[in-house]
């Protein structure tokens, strides 16, 4: 398929580096293109003349933010080093149906044996974005110092190059991982008090991030005043978690309110109106559809 | 949340293998376990009195076709070779909100340290194998010979993992990787006659699977008339695929007419009708949701 | 010992990329370097003076068909930067004693710890490229349309690099895996009828190669008229393929005969008149002698 | 083919172990098996009914010397725990056509899906023991003290296991990497005296090998009257070895003389009476013809 | 040596459990022994009669803090899986010069071979924790509220393992990565005010440890009153700490005082004294002596 | 801190490369930066403004030798391509406090993410250069012909990078791996007398170094009469290893003397004076205190 006449690209309103480390970036596309190319390599493009350049756009098929442009240009450049991208858009631009986000110039059999794995990651990726800044803008209307956190459910292998999309959509990053904060659950605290749990966490882990779920209101005033640095509210109605925010915000200055669990585009606005500091999507990462980006022949 | 009767699980539907190869679930599992437990472990865990033993349950919270046992219990043995599983369901097996897919047992901080990386296995290619299962469902009611195939739109990493997971769910595999077969398109023929491009395909890959993407009735009639095994029809309507079917059936014996490009559980049902041999969806792998699943308490 | 006046290099007789996917090669040599090199470096090397540099050539010392080059270089490379390898022949070519395949400049103490690794994959994968090649020039003469083929008895660790070799060398890929295609032998069938088997093959991997592997000729008519792709005939006299290959025609149109076992330089030519299309040889990869190339000084 | 009444394998006369270090055949066996089965597993063996049990057995099916054990068993391991192993003679055995060298039982798909990756490992060390083994009793009858030696020629990945074959085979294992000994060679030397880099060697690197490779008679009384620990004949004829031989030994007692280039199984003999200490063969490791063992099924 | 009567371990004073992360051990051990290993094996150990027997200890040779346990047990695990380890002494443990701290039971040769890999992470784990356990002693006695912390300068690859090290030491983590907080130096700041430095850090990262590096009290008091949650204080004099936990105390409740520079044994207590939460040490693991520990054999 | 006008340094006097291999250099690198950035990078670099560019410096904080070049160029290439580094000093360079040893320039972020990775490999890698400097000057001054030997008492997964500092340090390297030469000790002789275990180990690893292991002045005499290439005396006092290097030299010509057990600073020099050819030092590697380097913003 033809390129379209270029629809202008939407400014980036990302401020911030969002990129995920390269070392993540460099790993998953050799990984990627393992499982595409090896043993033999593309079969098809072997099929074509060797010689023949080619000029090709990745393209969006449908409106919304894309990310992954690290891995995109990796998966070329490890194909072949030959492969010119140039990239016009940061990750969290926002685009429109038929938006060149990237040229890609050099031996057609290369651009073609890239593809799929640079699409990959970019519609994946780029879903990521997406998903995350749809429900940012829903957050931020209904109330405008509320943040959207992605979670611990990423896509196995992926967490790294996930997060840095949640990033790219205008999300914030919860815990990296289990070794980056505490969060108490009933399972967790057995029998124990929530105020000796907090206190002893504190002792063991200094200065970290130390968050408690909460049922009940009451365990989320508990857990303020004993001195977690946020609670977490677990299926709760905005109602129960407007009166849940005020009792935090009496037992404890500076004390971040999460709520997760049933956070949709439909949902959120009036959790976020109800006051809550962060509203956590596991959907964000774990089941984001894809963006469709496609790599279209310049002719 | 405690684990509510156990309903009774469906007896599975598959009857071949459909599990992975243990080398990518190895793999994947270590992978995702460094995501998650590097450099210092769980810590919130680690406040666990060691000694503590629990009994859990992984059990599904809404309905659905479970996949992903390899790696879940890969996962827990990973941890802590102390960690007992009593997996109870094949891949492929349906389960409905309440159904318990498995039984853990061991260390309470071992258990809790990989509950997230087996969960998101879990959750994910159920996920697939659910989507699947639909939309195989919807297929077969409307042309029992039609079959849904799965595509190389997989999320980086996880290809083994989601063609499984696909088989699971009583899909087909289309190629595994570039390696594996030839899939002739628009920009690999250049100006190339589709006759003579089948016929140098079969002459380099003599043996392998020859496919040729047609936006045009004529062009798969051509293809069906070289050899091509396969022809794909990307883009048409349910008519237009009706015809291009007669067309090819005349022209060959046994070429098998794939159709992607906008297929839906809804519009399945009309592909399958006009005559398809294969619905191809990469949605199946890179756009399905997550089935919820967890992990409860057994009290 | 000294260069001697370059013999001028044949020219390339393969049409199409040979080379195997970057990835395979980048870490074959990594890990070829890897049992070279550690945990020391080259103790030798590192007695000569580090600003020494030197000019070297990659020369044939016997006739035979070069391959290996992708490997060479980047054994070089990964040593060091600092290396200037100029490659002369592209994989394919055929090579006299004495032709120059390569010039190599740079600090010698680099291209002398280089060295053993780059040759060892340069003489084995010419090796396997000669002797593909010299099976291909038997068979050729004997009956143009029959071609040599390759197994999966392969070195482990080797595969694409072996396979790449084999094309270099005008032979043609047989399975590149387990993944890519069905071969049914004896101990699949168990008792199962070879049509249904056929049947069920066809049914679980719709487009793949299906190829049954057959003791008797009139297997290879049932799993002709079964719609097997390609029927392996095993142990047969050239006698026995002829007679065979003429039942397979009989029974269906463009299913590929293929034959294996005791196919040598000696008996291929038979077989070929025979009518077999593929021949199919296991020693091309698993007993190649290496071809010997040298790198030498130049004054 | 059915296992014929097995042969009686004659008792191993290797005295030492000669097992590779278990690294070396976990990572070999898992590269391997990648190379195989990703991404989609046996497509063939995924036909066969899982509950399918059976009884196979490795067979030799030419006289050779076994090598290999460890990475067999661990091919079989690491396709399916359930597989159990009855290896029956230690590496380095002789065996005759006929010889049952293991027996294999367990779920048939997974036999037949390790089978490939078994034998691959399986036919190519034991050939690589099976040319040592020859030409060690070539030599001995010669000479007894003469004993044969691999190079660095060896397979890239494989010299871990290959060096360990070479000794299964009753042969010598020279450098394992370039780490390990100095080697001076012409081009280390320029235009250096061998006296001054053999004594700038030994200050670098006391304690170690030192050997150097000489063209002349000449050098070779040099390099011993210098403290090299060997000297490396190459391309000499018998006689001129023995003239060497005589001027080393007069210039120092305990150096060793290696002997390389050129030795076959018809030469051997008189390089080892022309006395020789060491020959080495590149061959042994490069250019070994795979011995033929197979797997047959147990009636 | 022989094993002297046991000396009685003292118990371990360790509450909570300690290990490292499972996967870092694995990966760390099979690094190590690929180094001391490859490719020939141990070839002093290969001229031991391979049925061979042994029964060895490790003991202390010199009074510390025993670290490394799990690494240990993975050395000869996997070595040979037939080597017996009965470990008595958690880590954390105290052990005196004498005390035994394991017994290994095996084959010699397997033994010997894992030995030095074994020992070379226990006597590093060990000086970690012996170094670790000195300081918190001295620290504890001067204020039993001030803890000991480590830092981000460990050796490379062995992160995991040197901080579990220092919490079997009775120390405490900061973080374990660059992604596990925020910590704002001078060069981060550049011409931004400490207060706008902290707000954007919790706006960008909620929840997250926040710590803000302070050359002069009055940062110290600024940081705090911005809602940092730590502050360190650099190269102060214990004087200057006093003075500066006085001015964070009254700016703001809850900010944890780390002091880091100079900190030894002999300064340490003063530090401790004027009031600091937290004394962070990067001698702990970048410059701690190892601790004495052998394999002896038991007669 | 700023940097001070540059202490001139002084010149290299290490006239070899001493480079470790670049393979070991860039997966040490790769390792110890997944480490540090995984999963969501500098956190605190985050904040930065990304178009901020910087120049620093890595200047010496104490008095040593510079070793670890090449991990410390990695590490920066590794995070980011467009840092540039502009290294001053060869490894081997003694530098003052004060001494400019490379200056860095390029994106503030980037250099600040990759700056801890960098200097703990060029901390610790010179901290063992400095302690080998040390040790080399003191025993070059009691006797100019006593060399210090490493050990295969390295950290874990360093080993490649260790051995090239000592040499950086003036030291020489003992056994890389234990495949690398033969060293006999107690446990190995069992009851086998000194000679034949020596005769048997030539027999198996002719040309290769031998050593033993020696307790009693008699054991280094039979060693070396019957042709151990050096013998270890372990645990002597200067007068015993004077009077055994006597009876050694007695036994045979051009045999090694290495002394270990108890070498220090202090008493080095007297073991050098004693006649001992080479003294072994485990504390180089295992007890080496970091040297103290930092980055300094250059204004």
């Amino acid at each position: 398929m033809a390129v379209p006449a270029a629809a202008e690209p939407e400014e980036s309103t990302i401020p911030y580096p969002e990129d995920p480390p390269m070392l993540a970036v460099r790993e998953a596309v050799s990984r990627a293109l393992a499982e595409d190319v090896l043993p033999l390599g593309d079969v098809t493009a072997a099929l074509l003349d060797p010689g023949r350049q080619a000029r090709m756009a990745v393209v969006a098929r449908s409106p919304g933010v894309v990310a992954g442009r690290l891995c995109a240009l990796e998966s070329f450049r490890q194909v072949d080093g030959d492969v010119v991208v140039d990239w016009r858009l940061p990750d969290g631009s926002a685009v429109a149906a038929g938006t060149v986000v990237a040229s890609v110039s050099g031996p057609m059999a290369s651009i073609l044996t890239a593809e799929r794995t640079a699409l990959n990651f970019l519609c994946h990726l780029s879903g990521v974005a997406t998903a995350t800044r749809r429900l940012v803008d829903a957050v931020t209307e209904a109330n405008p110092s509320t943040r959207v956190l992605d979670t611990r459910k990423t896509l196995p292998g992926l967490r790294a190059l996930e997060k840095a999309a949640v990033r790219a959509g205008g999300g914030t990053n919860h815990r990296g991982s289990l070794s980056e904060g505490v969060l108490l659950k009933d399972n967790h605290l057995g029998g124990l008090a929530i105020a000796e749990a907090v206190a002893e966490a504190a002792r063991r882990w200094p200065g970290r991030m130390i968050e408690v779920e909460c049922d009940e209101p009451a365990q989320a005033e508990e857990a303020a005043a004993a001195g977690a640095a946020m609670v977490l509210l677990d299926n709760m109605t905005p109602e129960q978690v407007a009166s849940t925010v005020a009792l935090v915000r009496a037992a404890a200055g500076g004390v971040l309110v999460e709520v997760s669990g049933g956070i949709t585009l439909g949902t959120a606005p009036a959790y976020a109106a109800a006051g809550a500091d962060l509203l956590s999507v596991g959907a964000l990462t774990h089941s984001a559809a894809s963006l469709d980006l496609g790599l279209d022949l310049v002719p």
